[in-house]
């Protein structure tokens, strides 16, 4: 398609568009490679969509909604959401932190994406910029133009952990935020404790203030007994954003939330200005019916074992076949190097072997492919002979 | 609370804050009245909340979604909603318009709010001017400043429609959209065909292409067997952003959509462009469970009957004191002059005697006063000996 954005659309969506150009280039080969092959012979990994449904309490929870006799159920209430709802969630909130989180901590968002977008609202002023660790969803670059800011990107250690060095020399007087993911996508990374006690120290010794902001979906799918540190209790000024879409396996339902950490001084007037950010940006607030089963069933969690035994099969196939990979140790993805350092390149040679990946660039991370295990186990098992001899033809 | 943007929240943000803090200072007022007085004692027409119940149809459809076995309800889709759900919305706008509606024309939204950011970012370039016609809905302000662009507000004719030789006279090179609300929030007005048959000719004479984005989610709420004229059919460049919060009374769940007109050469490009900023300011899409009950019964329409009451007995009420005020034919505000000139003086002459109602200022036209019929038939009958004092008073 032809943007003239002279005409209708705005310059920098229509330059975005262009440049997303070779995304939906890569989607169509991808579509024109089923058509050919047959849709049981191309293996897909580029999209983070859980296959699995909610579990059963989770639905249970909506219906006990749908059949209440309590009035006003559906009805607007307050921007941050439902008083109730946020003091259920404070409570975890409470309990995995030890922290005294409150309902007035909490802010109900139409999922993370949307929790993202409004505390960076609330958070930047022209030209002032977000610092993110590679690899990055890379929505973020966006999040952060939405809102007249600019994402700076800092490359990680050799196991894709913050390099605290390089996060402390990207800090200028603009800078408001350092943003993190973890369990992260795309490498399925968990940042230990140790980095976020090494970011404490930094954020102390900085002029003016700078608040970590915790992205973390994917929390709750963890392997191995591995344990996602609590980040609140290790920084002061933190605000956690999250979401259920992939722990309650509801992502096209959008609810999530925002919490201020009540370490934080400015904690309340955070939660102000997100109020009216959420608001004027055109979220309202989040689903009412979400809400009120969030606050019920929110601890729920989809059964990790089949994430798990694809992640161990994908990890250890690749590898095997000689992939460098760092082990993921959560989320749904595995993120090896690429055998020749232009992963575009790279992804192309997969396809032709029927395997749609996602380079590495698109994290701010070349040299890499996301794989997302939203499969199939089948799929995982039939798609690594590609895999193979992709990597061989690259050598 | 005292604001310190320099440290931790935006200066625009702190601003905002600062400027709606009138609006907290009245809504504490309020609440200070209620405690003194008792709650039965005072009268609160401030806000927009519907206070009755979704028809049963609607709570039935959202429980046959949750007891579905087909797979992925709650999942991921495209950005712009599921097909099968924009083809039901598409159909609907082809009975009613004449015109060629598809799925491709129509993108699911969460809410109206939702609908007319995600387009205003696909219209705005930095100083770009967005025009509207007072008294409008206050948020548009915040809609257009989220994406650099400023609102353009144009007075109205006598009768509350707008304006064409100022709207015209408003129009710069800047000028990418021409905003309105009809039935409208606050007036309760409808605008006749006549007002977007002028429209169009207007726009043909533009040097660039603008927009017309018509906001519509009172549509289904009209009296009088008034029918509010079909926007697409008259003007070529026209995008429909609504919800169906207010016709099946479900605000709290925010679900809406955006329409593009077929006639606009340029449809393909905006849907395109708004599948992108939808996603990229956060929303990713609408809640999916309320995506599958408007296509199954979004066409219903709550009883307008009590609010025609209450519109009746307000209107009357009023006129009967000695107010000015047009007769609303939709929506569920009354919107009368004020009988001195400073609104904001008179909001609190009435909530001397237990009234609360909004300054008209707060809608781009001072000197009215909007009430809100979102209450109790009785609410309204208790309340007029209250508007009757403080007219005289004011007198």
């Amino acid at each position: 398609m032809d943007y003239t954005p002279a005409v209708i659309i705005s310059r920098a969506v229509a330059e975005n568009l262009t440049k997303a150009s070779w995304i939906r280039r890569m989607f169509e080969e991808g579509a024109r490679l089923k058509q050919e092959r047959g849709a049981d012979k191309v293996f897909d990994f580029t999209l983070g969509n859980p296959e699995i449904e909610p579990p059963p309490a989770v639905l249970a929870a909506a219906r006990r909604v749908l059949d209440s006799d309590a009035p006003h159920l559906h009805a607007y209430m307050p921007n941050a959401g439902h008083p109730r709802v946020r003091e259920a969630v404070a409570t975890r909130l409470r309990q995995a932190t030890g922290l005294p989180y409150t309902a007035s901590h909490v802010l109900m968002t139409v999922g993370a994406g949307a929790a993202l977008n409004t505390v960076l609202k609330a958070l930047l002023d022209p030209g002032d910029e977000v610092i993110t660790v590679a690899p990055f969803f890379a929505e973020y670059t966006f999040y952060a133009e939405n809102h007249g800011g600019r994402l700076v990107v800092v490359q990680p250690r050799a196991d894709l952990t913050p390099d605290l060095a390089k996060l402390e020399a990207a800090i200028t007087p603009k800078t408001r935020a350092i943003l993190v993911n973890s369990p992260n996508n795309p490498s399925g990374v968990i940042y230990p404790a140790s980095t976020f006690v090494e970011i404490e120290k930094l954020l102390a010794r900085t002029a003016r203030p700078i608040v970590l902001i915790s992205d973390e979906p994917y929390k709750a799918l963890v392997f191995d007994d591995v344990k996602v540190p609590e980040v609140p209790p290790l920084v002061t000024r933190s605000i956690v954003a999250t979401s259920w879409s992939k722990s309650l396996a509801i992502p096209g339902e959008r609810i999530g939330y925002l919490a201020f950490s009540p370490r934080m001084a400015e904690a309340a007037e955070l939660f102000e200005a997100c109020s009216f950010t959420s608001r004027v940006l055109g979220f309202v607030n989040a689903p009412a019916l979400w809400q009120w089963v969030v606050a019920e069933v929110g601890d729920q969690v989809i059964d990790v074992g089949p994430y798990r035994e694809k992640r161990d099969l994908m990890y250890e196939g690749l590898t095997r076949i000689g992939y460098q990979c760092v082990k993921p140790q959560g989320a749904f993805y595995v993120f090896p190097r690429t055998p020749i350092d232009d992963d575009v390149a790279f992804v192309r040679l997969l396809a032709d072997e029927g395997v749609l990946t996602v380079p590495g660039s698109g994290f701010g991370m070349p040299g890499h492919i996301r794989i997302s295990l939203t499969v199939e186990r089948d799929t995982v098992v039939r798609a690594l002979p590609g895999f193979e001899r992709a990597f061989r033809k690259a050598r």
